[in-house]
């Protein structure tokens, strides 16, 4: 746990500069732009240690996979997103001294990531060895109005010295990723050009054959009026430099804006990808500095005029929320299908910036809420496309006729995982993917998206379940063996309730959308069955006898649901019991400790719980509650959101907000001292649900949105808005009132508290 | 399956020279001591594909792990027995020509394994692409007696023209291992010299630093007479050569003998590896090739007559035992405690030559009734010196006070393995390591051994088993959750039935130890007591609750034992079911579906039947036959043996034969096409056990051998020879009868077919 981030309602705020926290930091201030991401890495050459780290959406590497112990069915790759050519290099050289944070007396320290604007400052001074003294201020950001362009303003003021400066703006094609398996590099070199201020590198992906350009270009000024440079170029391999030297006198302040771009054949022929990154970087340079800086503003403005949570009274909680919400839209804005969020989104390499069903389960509830309509539908949209390959996957596993398994970790559709019992056995993520198109469809009402995308993939799903179930002869049940549901800390178990739980809400949803399609869409329907080659009759004759024969794990005497079979066999122990020292008990018991206890990683039976939680009055929620919640260690980061929910919604306020507290700074605080392998941003998304479906209580409920708030006894009040099928609500909750506006032009139904209201446009709803 | 071993009693025969074979060849062909053992590789240059092996017993390299996703407890190394210099190496140049056989017209080709003399001989005519030919016999042994040298002696016939022929012959330490983790090179050079006739090479291991000196001398003949030759030398970087120069008379034989010999820090102060191999190489070269010969062929007389089987009627039966016999014996001497049984022995690199439980509960059977009493003994003391390293590894697992648990894999006591569901789960191993105490107590009748050794390993063990159990309130009674049971198909399981027995058969027997040292050795049992801190009451007391109220999983439908809980809620299928197309099921099925399936790997509840037989009555040992033999696919080359033993036991020698087979030709017959990886040795003991213990029914009862011998329909005769306690007993058995001789000069108490008699000295029993 760290505590160096100072609080601030708007900003992320690192004071004075400590060499062990830097990496840390390179994670918490990072940006992004959805088009690809780049960690606080430091302009200039920094010698300590550092995380080097630019990363482009949906550009992968295909990694030899690497393996103790080979299993059938392992896939033979892990493809990982990779670290791309280094765009923000401009090393600083005053009289000959290279400018090096690591080796220079460092003052007056501000490294600040403003997330009302969406842009990242960094101010010093530094002392060199020399003892020139040298004030820095770098501004960068990565535009979200023009994805494929970045500006710098990297201004220095000579404090006690007049000389020379030279300023080497680069670009360094020549990267690797630090997880790559075999210590390989990823790209070969493609081309290059370097002509006065402007540079540029095409590179080309091993494998995968991507193309990605990136450009800069430069302009100096001296105390804000441009002047003429004459750089001259370098040139390495997978390198390219130019160098600008300027006679600085004391006082002077001197800014060097660099430009960049960065195009890829995600979006252009491979041909046209340099012109492209001519094109861009010139509408870059074009525009300005100021003008790229004013439109940032502007992005953000709207961002938060859609999605942004305030909390009176505590500006901890107010800057982790809207960290929380500033990550996450900087990750993902949803405009390209082909896209979608990694758990550390462009933070960091580990996960291989891969596809989770964190996706479905935490990332979906927050877009639809709080971004237009197609993103939410574009999320959904990267797994229809992906059918085909979950098909293949699942045949590799031995299943047939049309069965689709989704990956547990991938990138393009194809499984990059390779632990056996996550890999072919943590098989709920199937159900996470269904259920978001229930979610999804819940939330914006778009049931046609049943008829285009949603039935084939409800289909493959449900024909996979279907198999996937065995007949128990000596139970004359359908039972699941071999499966790791949520809780990682239970391996190959059989009966896995929430895993059977979603397998049978499938059937059962699918039959639903057979019958919706089949009714409103005949044609349609006729294409798909035929397409699937479905056997109306048979399978969905055997789809009903394993819902009508299903086994579910129960225990009588408790009268809860069990998380699998033999559960209660467990030695019954509670995590309080634990002592310190062996917690997280990940780190401190070797793995088969932790299997055969009792202790639960993440939400398990509470997290089917929480997906259906309408199938159960609320003393069947409190009892699984009550037994699951003191057995659960909670070291998933996703894990305390669907607690904190849960406990909001049985009524215990005081815990909702302990499990609260522990998602919600969870990386600023650096709660596990990880962040710099990057931040959690699927988890950040479960923050935001446990604070709107938590706190605010909101779910949908008939087609209208339904609220039942309650609030933190130490907080004043707050306030969130979300999108509903058009309208945005501002819902604001103090101790003694609940006042929800309707900021849109049409009325808005809905019900709060188990009441209904209809509140008319721009009006407020005061409770 | 490959079918080009010519059947014979007595040798291992290969005619014809076919490339493909060559791999499977080298494996098979090998040579061993005990000492250091060498895959039959050609001596001269071959470029075709070969696996070079050499490994000397017990130098070992810690490699550094290689592994996907690291759990808590993995080890950090793997160590294996290293690819040795090569010491067999002679170039030949015929008129500036190499010989090379994948580069010649080879004909009259024959390979023989000599298992009666003990060496390999291998005869050939090579046309060279000039068209010359040259006739070749090569006869290679490793001696048994002074088992730090060998000889080589490579003869060369210029059948059709008359000119130089050059010798090289060489050591090469520049070796790598096949399965380097890292690719990485295990040695580095310590010194080497070379004049004359005569070099060595010293080289140390990198981490374990253990030197190896391998030296060798040649002398060379024509026709018979010794001739003065100038060698020349040449040193590389890790490598020694001379090099002789002949003219060569048409129809001349010329005779190159290599002298070698192996000298190793384990035997030496490192100082002295150097002179001790001087000393070494001149004992052979002054004994020469024929006096070496003639001690091999008296060591194996002596050897098989004390453990010879024949079968008469079946000459492949009678090949594939003896090869099984050869090849153990070659393995394992028995005379070193410091060594023990690579699953591969000295045969290839897999499994990197470690112990495994395969040492316990299959080779121990075979040495305690084929070799002298010690040999038994040092496989015990082997477990008993690594005691230390097996309790600190249940430490690093979490276990207290003095719990050992000895590694699934290891060289020198530390856990190698890293797959979590075998490394911590596959817990039954510790039972195997505490049953072989009570069967080499039962065979030699030294139970002196428990005072002097196995007690204390056995409360070490028995401690573990008390703690890895754990209390079920649900079931009122100690369960064992979370173990993979010897049917490796089946991972992380509860209340493993084989499991649960073994370890509460530890429990009992300790008992019954201590209770034995107490009374016999009061003094011994007090520093015992002391030494491991043991609390009599407390722990006794726990072990005895455990005992009263152990788990044990049982179908009562089925009268069965289970051998998991919920192996009923399997899809009861049969292996008789499967697609041909779909076996090796481990070769056509994902992980996953195994593991779901019914099928099991290798005698897992039947293992325990086995061990245990007394505790059972016929019904039920067939009852529980005839339920797990027709789920079991037998994919573990240790499964058909205990298989054969239990149908012999119920009388269904029909099954009792099929299953023989299964193992007895396994890899003459290269039955699943991997025997170029190395040869099958510790289950060839196990064919071993299947033919004494299932044909002869052998037992040991009340300290008297006993024997049920049945004979299979295809057979005429057999007879084999085993030790019993000073004795050699010959057990014939036909169709008609069975003769027992007592080969030894004193009288024998044993039973057959359930009645008792005695044979006195050098007497017949005949039934």
């Amino acid at each position: 746990m760290k505590n160096y981030i100072k609080h601030d309602p708007w900003k992320i705020i690192e004071e004075g500069f400590d060499m062990k926290n830097h990496t840390a930091s390179e994670s918490l201030f990072s940006l992004g732009n959805g088009r690809f991401g780049q960690r606080a890495n430091f302009e200039e050459k920094y010698s300590g240690k550092s995380l080097q780290g630019n990363y482009v959406a949906g550009v992968y590497y295909p990694d030899k996979t690497r393996v103790g112990w080979w299993k059938n069915g392992y896939p033979e790759y892990f493809a990982k997103v990779l670290n791309a050519p280094n765009w923000i290099g401009i090393n600083v050289t005053i009289e000959g001294e290279e400018l090096d944070l690591a080796k220079c007396k460092v003052t007056d320290f501000v490294r600040t990531l403003n997330m009302k604007e969406g842009c990242l400052n960094r101010k010093f001074t530094a002392e060199l060895s020399s003892g020139k003294q040298i004030k820095v201020d770098a501004t960068r950001l990565l535009s979200m109005t023009d994805d494929e362009t970045a500006v710098i303003k990297y201004s220095v003021e000579p404090l006690n010295f007049t000389g020379k400066i030279i300023f080497s703006p680069y670009i360094d094609a020549d990267v690797k990723n630090e997880d790559a398996n075999y210590d390989e590099k990823f790209w070969d070199e493609v081309g290059k050009e370097v002509s006065g201020n402007e540079g540029y590198i095409t590179v080309a992906t091993k494998k995968t054959d991507f193309h990605v350009c990136t450009g800069m270009k430069t302009k100096l000024t001296v105390n804000g009026n441009e002047v003429e440079t004459n750089a001259q170029s370098l040139v390495k391999e997978k390198y390219v430099q130019t160098k600008i030297e300027i006679e600085a006198r004391q006082g002077q302040i001197i800014t060097l804006f660099k430009f960049a771009a960065i195009t890829s054949s995600m979006n252009y022929p491979k041909h046209d990808v340099l012109s492209a990154c001519h094109a861009a970087l010139s509408r870059a340079y074009s525009s300005g500095f100021d003008t790229m800086l004013s439109q940032q503003i502007a992005w953000w403005e709207s961002k938060w005029e859609h999605g942004d949570i305030i909390v009176n009274g505590d500006v901890a909680a107010q800057q982790g929320i809207r960290f929380n919400i500033y990550q996450l839209n900087q990750t993902y804005t949803g405009e390209d299908e082909r896209l979608n969020i990694g758990p550390k989104g462009f933070t960091g390499e580990k996960y291989g910036g891969s596809t989770y069903w964190d996706t479905e389960a935490y990332c979906l509830p927050f877009y639809l809420a709080t971004a237009e309509e197609n993103v939410g539908k574009n999320l959904l949209k990267y797994r229809y496309k992906q059918l085909d390959k979950a098909i293949e996957n699942a045949q590799k596993l031995g299943f047939t006729g049309g069965a689709a398994l989704y990956p547990m970790v991938t990138m393009n559709g194809e499984e990059c995982h390779n632990e056996w019992e996550i890999t072919f056995e943590e098989i709920h993520r199937n159900g996470a993917i269904a259920f978001a198109i229930y979610d999804y469809i819940r939330y914006t009402g778009d049931k046609n998206y049943l008829v285009d995308f949603g039935l084939e993939v409800l289909i493959a799903i449900s024909r996979f379940w279907a198999q996937r179930v065995s007949w128990s002869e000596a139970k004359e049940q359908y039972v699941m063996l071999g499966v790791t549901g949520p809780n990682e800390y239970e391996n190959n178990v059989n009966n896995n309730w929430y895993t059977s739980k979603v397998a049978t809400w499938t059937l059962k949803y699918t039959q639903e959308a057979i019958a919706y399609v089949k009714e409103t869409e005949p044609t349609r329907y006729t294409e798909i069955i035929e397409k699937t080659k479905f056997d109306v009759n048979k399978e969905i004759k055997k789809w009903k006898h394993i819902l009508d024969t299903m086994y579910f794990a129960y225990n009588q005497e408790l009268d809860v649901f069990m998380q699998q079979d033999g559960f209660m066999d467990k030695e019954q122990i509670l995590a309080k019991d634990l002592k310190p020292s062996e917690r997280p008990i990940n780190q401190n018991w070797s793995w088969d400790r932790i299997l055969r206890s009792v202790f639960i990683k993440q939400a398990d039976v509470l997290q089917g719980i929480y997906l259906f939680e309408d199938e159960f009055d609320l003393a069947t929620i409190r009892r699984n509650f009550d037994f699951y919640e003191p057995r659960t260690v909670h070291e998933s980061s996703l894990s305390p959101c669907v607690h904190s929910i849960l406990a909001s919604k049985i009524g215990d306020n005081k815990r909702a907000y302990e499990f609260y507290l522990r998602t919600a700074r969870l990386d600023l605080d650096d709660y596990n001292n990880e962040v710099h392998e990057g931040c959690h941003i699927t988890s950040m998304a479960g923050t935001w649900m446990s604070f709107v479906k938590g706190f605010g209580g909101m779910r949908i409920k008939n087609d209208k949105p339904y609220f039942a708030p309650n609030i933190p006894e130490e907080w004043e009040s707050y306030l969130f808005k979300v999108n509903f099928r058009g309208a945005i609500l501002e819902v604001f909750v103090s101790k003694n009132e609940i006042n929800i506006k309707n900021l849109s032009k049409k009325s808005v139904p809905l019900t709060v508290l188990d009441k209904n209201y209809t509140i008319n446009a721009e009006q407020t709803l005061k409770i």
